[in-house]
C-alpha cells in the first residue's frame, strides 16, 4: 500500500493533470476522513455501482462534476494548498452534487444547480473553517448540509427544478407504535451494509463492501468503527421502535456511522474511554436523526448528514479530554 | 444560614458520599442560579411537592435520577473540579428528566431516555461553555432546550416512546382577538406564583412558595427578582392581549422569571441602570416566548426555557456595559 | 459634495440638537452601507414618498420614530462613539419602524411595539457585534431580521397586535411548473426597480431613483452594484421560473441588491475577481431568497433581509483574500 501511494505521488508530482485527479480523489475519499486517493477511488466505484445499478446514471455524473468544479473553485479561491490537496475542498462538493441529482429531476437547470452548489460549497467551506477557528472544532459536512437545504428548498418556488424525489411536506404526527416485531437477520444485515453505502445515498450492499474496502485501504480502525456504527444504529432504531422501512433501509444509520468514525478514530487516540464516548455519541446519533427527520418534516427536505454534523460538534467541541485532532482546522 | 453551612461544608469535606450529595442539591440550585445545597433541596422539595401533589410521582424521580446521571457523567468526564462542585454539571440534567418524565408517557424506553439525556447534557454544557468561551457568555439553559428538543422530536418517529403530553402539531394563526377582559386579582397572582413554580415545568403556588424560600436563604436580591419579573410578565402579557390560560398558567412567566434573575442579580451588579435593563429584557423574554410557542407550533414540542436564553443571551453579550460576572465560563 | 458635507459637519460640532439629526440620517444611510447624512435624507425621501403615495403614512411615522429610539438607547447604553456617530446603532432601528408598520395594523399596541423593537434593536446590534468579532465580519441586518421576526411571530399569540399584512402559514408545495413565458422589457425594468425599492420594503419606481441617488452622492459604485445586482437576480430569478408576480415586484431582488453592495463595494476592494465573486454571491442570494420564502411558508412570517445576512456571512467570512474591510467591527 506504502508503495503503490509513494509511486503514485512521484507521477502525481510530475504531472498537473495527475495532480488534479489526486485532489478529486482525496476529495471524495475526505467523505469518509480518508486523506487517500484509493479510498477516494473505492468510493467513487461504489458511487458508480450504485448509481450504474439504480438507474440514476446522472447522479454519478453530478458527484463527478460537483467535485471537479469544487476543486478548480477552490484553487480559484486561492486556498491553503496543504488542505487543497488533502482533498479538504471537495468533500462538500461531491456531496452537493451527488444530493441534488438525488432529489431533483435531470434538466439543463440541474446542471447549473450543480455547478452554482459545488462552487459556493467551498466558499461555504472557507466560512464555516473560519467561524470554527476560535472553537478548535472541523467543519464536518455543514457546508454540504447548509447549500443543500438551500438549493433543495428554493426548489419549491422555482419552476425550473422539479424536486421530484423529496418528501412531501406533513404535519408532525406519532409515528404508530407497533407490537414489537422481530428484526430478522436478513433484515439486520441489509440495515447494516444500507447504513454505510447511504452515506453516499446509496441503498446497495455492494456499495457498502466497497466503501468498507475504502476505507480498510487506508484505516482498519475506520473500517470498524463505520461496522460498529452501523450496527449500533441498527439495533438501537430497532429497540426504540423506529419504522422498519426506515431501519431496513439504512436510513436512521448513515449519520451514526459518520459519527462512529470521527469520534472514535479521527479525532480521539483510541481507547477504552473514547470508544464509550464514541458509542455514545453514536446512539445519541440515532435519536437526532429521528428528531431531524421530524423536524423537517413541515419543510419537505431530508436531513442529510445534519444529524452527524450536530452530534459530532456536540462530543467534540468538550473533546480536549481525549482529542488528537481538536486544534487542526477545516479538516473533515 | 453561614454557620449551616458552614458545619455542612465541613462534613461534605470528610464523606465522599455527603459531597456527591451536596454536589447534586447544588445543581439542581444552579437551575435558578444559587450555588447553595439548602436552594437545592428547597428547590428539590417544590419539584416533589408539585409531582406527588399532582399525582406524577415519576416527574420527580426522573429529576433525581438525572442529576445523579449527570453528575456521574460530569466526573467521567474529568470535568473542572471547581465547577463541579458548584452544581455546573447538574442544573441541565435535572432538567432533562423532569422535561422528560413531564410530556413522555412512563415506561421502560422512559427511563433508558432519561439517562441518555442526562449523560449528554452534560457533553452539550461542557460543548456550550466551549463555543461561548471567547464571547464571554453563560451557557445558561441551552444544553436542557437542546437535547430535551432533539429527544422530543424523535419520540414522533420512534414508537417506544409516546409524546402524550406533547402540544399537536398546528398551523400559525392568529389567537382571537378578545374584548379586553380584565385580569382579576386571584387570576393575576395564580399567573404570577405558576410563573415562578413553571421554572421547573409545574403549576403549583405551594411549588413557588418553596422555591422562593429556596431563592431567598442565598440571594434575597434573586427572590424580589423573581417576584418582580413574575409580575411583570402577567401584566405585558394580559396587556398585549396573550390567552388567558396562558397567563394564568404561568406559561408566559418562567422564562421572563429567569431572565429578570439573570439579568438583574447573577450577572450584573445592581443598580437603577441595570433594573431599566432588566426590566427591557423581560418584557422582551414576554414577546419572545410568545413567539417561540407560534415558531414551534408546527413542531409539536414546548418551548421550554429558549426565551429565556435567547434574550439572556441578547442582553449578556452587549453586558461589558453593567457586568459584573461577563468573564466567568460555563456558570448557570 | 465634500464643501456640503463639511459646512454641515460644522453647524452639526456646533449644535447637539443637530448632531442628533446627524447620527439619524446616517443610521438611515446605513440601511445601504452609506455613512452620509445626505444619503440618509434621500433613503428617507423615499421612505415617504413610498408611504404617502402608498397610503400607509405610519409607516414612514414608524420608521422615524424608531431610529430616533434606537440612537437614544444607544446613547444610554453608552456605545462606542465613532460608531454612534456613523449610524451603526440606528439602521437596524429604522427597518425595525418599517417593517412592524408595515406588517401589522395601526393601533396603540403598535407604536408601543415600534419602541420596544427600536430599543432591543440596539442590544441585539451590540450583541451581534460581540458575537461576530472573533471572526472578523459585520452584524449586517442580523439584529433587524430577528428581533422583527419575534415581535411579527409574538403577533399570533397576542391579540393586541393584529398581524394584518402578514403572509398565511402554508405547507411547502411546488410552484406551478410555467410554460417559459417571456419576461417584456416593462416587466424586467419594474422587477429591477422594484428589487431596488424593497430593501425599504417599498415597490415604487420613485423611492428606487431616489434610492440610487441616494447612493450615487455618496459612491457612485455602491449605486452601480446596486443597479448589477437588481438586473441579475430579476434576470437568474425569471430564468429559474419563480412566480412572475414575486420578480415583477422585486421580492426576490432585494436581498441580493444588498449583497452585491456588500460583497463588491463596501468589504472587499474593486477588481475582476472581486466582481465575479460578488456576482457569484449574489446569484445564490436569489436562490437563498426563493429557499427562505420557503421555509418560512409553515411559520406565515416573510423574510426580511435574512438570505442577505445569510450569504453576505458565508462570502464575507473566507473574505480575507480580497476584503479590505474584513476587521472592521460591528459596522453595517
Amino acid at each position: 500500500m506504502r508503495q503503490f501511494l509513494a509511486w503514485w505521488e512521484a507521477h502525481c508530482a510530475a504531472s498537473a493533470a495527475l495532480r488534479f485527479v489526486d485532489i478529486n480523489l482525496r476529495g471524495v475519499g475526505q467523505v469518509m476522513f480518508q486523506d487517500n486517493p484509493l479510498s477516494g477511488a473505492l468510493f467513487l466505484a461504489a458511487v458508480a455501482w450504485g448509481s450504474f445499478a439504480g438507474g440514476v446514471p446522472a447522479v454519478f455524473g453530478a458527484g463527478v462534476a460537483a467535485v471537479i468544479v469544487a476543486t478548480a473553485t477552490a484553487r480559484w479561491l486561492r486556498v491553503d494548498d496543504a488542505a487543497l490537496r488533502a482533498g479538504l475542498y471537495g468533500y462538500n462538493g461531491v456531496l452537493v452534487g451527488l444530493a441534488l441529482a438525488t432529489f431533483i429531476a435531470p434538466s439543463p437547470w440541474l446542471w447549473c444547480y450543480v455547478v452554482l452548489g459545488a462552487a459556493v460549497s467551498v466558499v461555504a467551506t472557507l466560512a464555516t473553517a473560519n467561524a470554527l477557528k476560535p472553537h478548535g472544532v472541523a467543519a464536518l459536512t455543514a457546508p454540504f448540509v447548509l447549500v443543500t437545504w438551500i438549493l433543495l428548498l428554493a426548489t419549491y418556488a422555482l419552476g425550473g427544478l422539479a424536486g421530484t424525489a423529496l418528501p412531501d411536506a406533513a404535519f408532525v404526527a406519532p409515528v404508530e407504535s407497533v407490537a414489537a416485531t422481530r428484526l430478522s437477520l436478513g433484515d439486520f444485515a441489509q440495515g447494516v451494509v444500507r447504513s454505510i453505502s447511504q452515506v453516499f445515498l446509496k441503498g446497495s450492499a455492494v456499495a457498502a463492501l466497497l466503501l468498507l474496502a475504502g476505507l480498510a485501504v487506508n484505516s482498519v480502525a475506520a473500517a470498524a468503527a463505520a461496522l460498529g456504527g452501523a450496527i449500533l444504529a441498527v439495533i438501537v432504531a430497532h429497540l426504540l421502535g423506529a419504522e422498519s422501512d426506515l431501519v431496513t433501509g439504512g436510513l436512521l444509520g448513515f449519520s451514526p456511522v459518520l459519527t462512529a468514525i470521527a469520534l472514535a478514530t479521527v479525532f480521539n487516540a483510541p481507547s477504552a474511554r473514547v470508544v464509550a464516548y464514541a458509542a455514545l455519541g453514536t446512539v445519541f446519533t440515532v435519536v437526532a436523526q429521528a428528531a431531524c427527520n421530524v423536524a423537517l418534516s413541515p419543510f419537505a427536505i431530508p436531513a442529510l448528514t445534519a444529524p452527524f454534523v450536530l452530534v459530532s460538534w456536540l462530543f467534540l467541541l468538550p473533546g480536549q479530554r481525549f482529542t488528537k485532532g481538536g486544534t487542526d482546522d477545516g479538516s473533515a
